[in-house]
């Protein structure tokens, strides 16, 4: 493997992801995402990686490669055309002639795919190169692969539902064994759509070089839509063993139960209860009887008196005050104040929708709540329904009820509620609180 | 007893207890009224019975009264005239010539009432009959007896509450020596009022039949309007006794108090508290930090993280998260948002009003929630106010204030909040919230 | 100091404070204010108080001033003049010619404001009096001294502050020794003022007088606006020691942390949490989960299921369920249904505003919830914006965001929520809850 370019195509731009931010950083159980999966390659064997960054999170992914220090790493502005076929063009000069691996960072797979590769890359030498797809049950808006035994004979971008070639699905995946047949196929098409990556693949197995098919079957997670981060923190949770690091406090009464990642200086305070596997990041506070349920906590956070959070995904230094957070994705620095709620379930138990550029999108969960950018802030006694996005810097006043989208840098409040001021006439109170009180048994 | 036939009229309507459904077949500490209605008789040593049913409840009450095997039970539907009259009428040929002792199943009373009446019905045997009756305090709108000594001399229903001829007033619980005597009466009275009953009652004694008065001084409890089940309620759980069934989970920090019966697979978690008299259903969770008091949960329930539930009635298959349900009357399949509350206690502390066929009817409590349907689903952050019903396939959406009765079947959501949304111009955040996390006083 | 008459101004109104009581009345871990000032200067050793009092509160403060034994009280009503001038000539007569140490009962000071006095008072035998004064950081709407070495040179009532003569404010601790120097200086002054206290002071230096400047630089607590009883409350708890008084049960799984002081008869329930220093009044219940950390509760209260209380003091007979009380201010006989918030904090963490006499005031604090007037009550799931005050005898209706004062005895509710009720034409429901039920891990 020591020979192969890892190309790394991290320059894209992460917009369906809104609220959050830029895919490849987006941080799971402590580290950016990108992190993982450059650590997960290099345990498998890559040394050369040439990751293809753009203005915006060069410098991020540059620190957090420094961290490896047994593999050597180029990083490239994405400058050339848009989409994966530019990123690639981004490259040519360096990988010119040489094999690459052309894989999306924001994508993970499981360890039987490095198998697979490894062993094809071996028996396949005289191929041009490898593709990789999975099988998918349900239609899905990717790339379908056509093939005839093991190869590729053709690939098509979003077909039809009804007109699909297989029921394979490319991920970016793909082996070259020369670098230089790809890019002179991309150079050759001269639109700029975002499928010319796929275009080019396709031409090539039309012009009769020999790409074989490597079949997947593994865990598959990628992020297109926002809610998908759930699925790879449920992933990288699931990896997670047993940990207490140093300077944590649990109290007596805590409980902790299956897999907990705790970091260091966390402190868990009385009756609180972490059902695993979980993750809490350094010096997060896990109040009194709050609960928390698969879920990752990001760092500096304060999860505060009486607040449970389910099967969710939280950033960094945010603050919960008696909340209930339900299967939602939360950025860093976000608070809400006490009695807010993001509802996870709809009333009629449907699948939850959400929209993502202004297109209506089924999302595959019946349990779904929000998923809020940024500095957040939300008022006390707030209700946010399923599925809905909250931008960046904006704010949410108190008693709201919000039912859609709320853009980056807005401020939502009860206009004027309509209440009605009138006087009050009963001027004393009858006892009966006093014996109410005094009927109270044991409270 | 042996000889006496229980005439058992449970063919009505129970139309004044929307949204709950037959009175009948109300579920108290595990068991349908019915059930407990004929258990207690049985165990005083009646032996045959007939039971008056509709086309809506046939099968179910077959079902439960094929539980006991040393009675003997003929179901009849009731097919002729309308109310206890018509019910009477309906099994005119079965029990023509012979003892009957007419009763109505949804009344809860004492044994004292049986050993009463076993005195009276050994020592009266020239008697024609025994009429049962108790003293009221102050006005119901019942049948008002009218007695001389021991014996009944006449019967008016719903008296003018200035005009009432004693304070007593008759429950069904009769006892006629000759069944024939009775429906006889019932034939000759032309009308079809509802109290055709009392009317012909009333004719026998002006006839010269002796019909003795029983004067019971125990608890009667009734289902006249739907928060009466939260009385029959108190009575069925001060009946019980301490109970842990076959596999049952108690978390070592639950704490348990008073007499609760706990049936099988009920599960308590942590810090959950349960205060009797309580009755929990088979399969149901207590989850973390809920608060139990003095009430009863079905089966098959999930009581989700810091709820509490105090002196309600829970049916089947509820889901609670975070509420607080207070004095509250709740059926099968009903679920809750988080931070939903039922509300029972007025701002002025006055007596609870409820509408019963758009009526306002004053109820005679200062503490009551909401009487709730079957597969009512209820969102975030609602709340109902005290003394308003639900009706049965309704939806209440998230933040609603409810503050009148909602129907069947039925979606109550907020129109469209007035809410504003300006831009947000403030972009940094100051670090008051770093201050004040470091000034946390052991949180 | 025995000779010195302590002259106490206790009639003034506290309309300022609305909606608290007399400021002289409000009690602080227990007692009224008052009281503690009265113990304090007799513990230094005054012996002779004269307290100016007024029609309403004159009563209460003889009662509490009966429980000192060793000194000599007279009480006179302000009949006068207004203000403290008019005070000081109520006592006109009975001071005539003797030393006269006046004082504001409703501030607070520790020691060492006592012990630079006594040795002044030693020292300056030859002086005419003592004005004491405190260094302001910042603008505070008082009297501002001007100063010449160690006297008082002038003193100016709330002068422009660009140009003020100094930074030291005066706060009422000013000794005479001979009262007619300052009470015929008052009586030349013709105006009916607020400052002709502070105009006489500035006279009688003017005139050739002498009066030497005391320099306190310890804490000095005032009551000017409803918000400062939480910094008098923190002082107060501050004071106090660990007590468990008698009577007072406490369960095995609540968790006392912290200086917390119990009066007799305090129940403190499963798994609640104080962390002090904290002040709990005769009687009263903390229930289960509760958390209460740095505040004082008066007697009597009900801390319902869940209840959080953070630096807040709350007065008699108040009941909580499920509540968020943060940085507050609570009269007796308040309740809150469940889920109601006192929200504390600004969504954009700036400095919270509050009316005072309809000139909007700017609080000193960024963690500001609201104050809260005698006998009010207010329903579920309400939110109360940061700095609002809610006058005596109000109910606030359930749901309500209230970022408003409201006046005494009014009803402030929903008018009508603008919902919409359709039709539910969905009859059945999916399985999902169930499948949800059994995947659930541990819950």
């Amino acid at each position: 493997m020591e020979n192969i370019n890892v190309v790394l195509l991290a320059g894209g731009d992460s917009s369906r992801l809104w609220p959050l931010g830029d895919k490849n950083l987006i941080t799971f159980v402590g580290k950016p995402l990108i992190y993982h999966t450059v650590a997960k390659l290099s345990r498998w064997g890559f040394k050369k990686f040439i990751i293809i960054t753009n203005k915006d999170n060069r410098h991020t992914i540059e620190k957090w490669m420094s961290v490896f220090s047994s593999i050597d790493v180029t990083f490239v502005d994405q400058i050339n055309r848009k989409g994966m076929a530019g990123a690639v063009l981004s490259v040519k000069d360096i990988v010119a002639g040489k094999p690459i691996l052309v894989i999306g960072p924001s994508d993970v797979y499981e360890d039987i795919l490095f198998l697979k590769f490894q062993k094809m890359a071996k028996k396949e030498y005289q191929a041009d190169g490898i593709i990789s797809g999975i099988t998918m049950e349900t239609y899905f808006p990717g790339g379908y692969l056509e093939i005839l035994k093991d190869e590729v004979k053709g690939l098509r971008e979003k077909p039809s539902p009804k007109k699909l070639p297989s029921n394979i699905v490319t991920f970016v995946f793909d082996y070259f064994k020369d670098s230089t047949l790809l890019i002179q196929k991309i150079e050759k098409i001269k639109e700029d759509n975002d499928d010319v990556y796929e275009q080019a693949i396709d031409g090539m197995v039309k012009d009769g070089l020999r790409l074989k098919f490597l079949h997947y079957n593994g865990f598959w997670g990628y992020l297109k839509y926002p809610w998908h981060v759930l699925n790879l923190s449920a992933y990288f949770l699931n990896q997670l063993e047993n940990k207490t690091s140093n300077n944590v406090q649990i109290s007596e009464s805590a409980v902790i139960t299956g897999k907990v990642y705790l970091d260091s200086n966390v402190r868990i305070l009385e009756n609180a209860k972490i059902i695993g596997p979980s993750y809490i990041g350094k010096g997060t506070v896990i109040g009194n009887n709050v609960l928390v349920r698969e879920s990752e906590i990001g760092e500096s956070c304060v999860v505060g008196n009486g607040t449970e959070i389910a099967r969710s995904h939280i950033g960094n230094n945010c603050w919960f005050h008696t909340n209930y957070v339900g299967d939602s994705v939360i950025s860093d620095n976000v608070s809400m104040g006490s009695g807010t709620v993001l509802a996870n379930f709809r009333l009629d138990e449907g699948i939850i929708n959400s929209k993502i550029r202004n297109e209506k999108i089924q999302t595959d969960k019946v349990k779904l709540g929000a998923v809020i950018g940024d500095n957040v802030r939300i008022g006390v006694n707030s209700s946010i329904m399923p599925g809905v996005k909250v931008g960046k810097y904006s704010l949410i006043g108190a008693g709201v009820v919000l039912n859609k989208d709320l853009e980056d840098k807005k401020y939502c409040l009860l206009s004027k509620q309509e209440y009605v001021i009138r006087d009050n006439l009963q001027k004393t109170f009858s006892s009966t609180r006093k014996r109410e009180r005094n009927s109270l048994k044991f409270l």
